[in-house]
């Protein structure tokens, strides 16, 4: 993303820029998930609330469909914060290994999960992937901010309105 | 911005696109200011620092110029805090009242001020205008995201890439 050139140059991105960039991406990549899903049933999985920007655009694109979430704690604004049966806080990798999740039909996992400690990040994405996996049938859906390598999982190009920032899209194969 | 309908209906902003709407507005309102103030000398002063965004976007667009950036405290990342000799942390009205402030010429001011409390905001930004206003010569810009009236500044159009969100671009006229 960034340009050559030193993190005072011209030509870099601002830390605006680079905001606007990824939040972009994210309502472009959600906005293709809705087209794709169309038809198709299934609860979203929105891992990181974060300041809930992502979700509340969920609900906006999925008004009918559940949305379960998972962060460690709550730092959304009050309405944006999940109703207590769709809310799970704590360790992720222990939250999706639950049985109560493990028994839905799950037509997106939205995994928001970057921060800028890219060798961790990289570390949680490997952890998760195959817990996500598991989770998932022929069909559904994966946007990441960060990439996941699993065999049966096929990497879609990104929206058009998506290529400003690194985002990965993924379709569970068979 | 909220068009008709509650707040789950399919027609509202969502919290995502009410950022980006918020951060275009914000960059197309700094990259007009910078074409406006080519040739014209001064300081810049950036009321708010919040997370830095905008105060690396003016560093960015006016790399030669001097940013005086004021807040309650820093929550900005590393990288974009400002020298200590050009941060101006406590009381926004005790400082802008500060000697070495009223000694600068100032090109611009931004005033990225708003909280979700409009009436506490549109407190501020009154017993802020005239503080704001004894800085300036002719010609020095404000930007605002909160209405202030001087009755030597004359409101300009937004640009238009920045009118998805309210804005609010000021000249001192004479």
């Amino acid at each position: 993303m960034q340009p050559a050139g030193g993190p005072m140059s011209d030509r870099r991105q601002s830390r605006l820029e680079r905001m606007l960039a990824r939040l972009a991406t994210q309502k472009a990549c959600l906005e293709f998930a809705q087209r794709e899903l169309a038809g198709r049933p299934g609860v979203l999985l929105e891992l990181g609330l974060g300041k809930g920007r992502t979700y509340d655009h969920l609900r906006k694109l999925f008004p009918a469909r559940e949305i379960h979430v998972f962060d460690r704690a709550v730092h959304a604004p009050p309405d944006c914060i999940p109703p207590a049966d769709c809310l799970w806080l704590g360790d992720l990798r222990e939250q999706l290994a639950s049985p109560r999740i493990a028994a839905l039909q799950v037509a997106l996992v939205h995994a928001d999960l970057g921060s800028d400690d890219s060798a961790g990040d990289a570390h949680l994405a490997a952890a998760l992937a195959p817990l996500i996996d598991g989770l998932l049938d022929a069909g559904a859906l994966v946007l990441s901010d960060r990439e996941m390598q699993v065999p049966r999982w096929r990497q879609l190009p990104l929206p058009l309105a998506a290529r400003g920032w690194a985002y990965f899209v993924y379709r569970v194969d068979r």
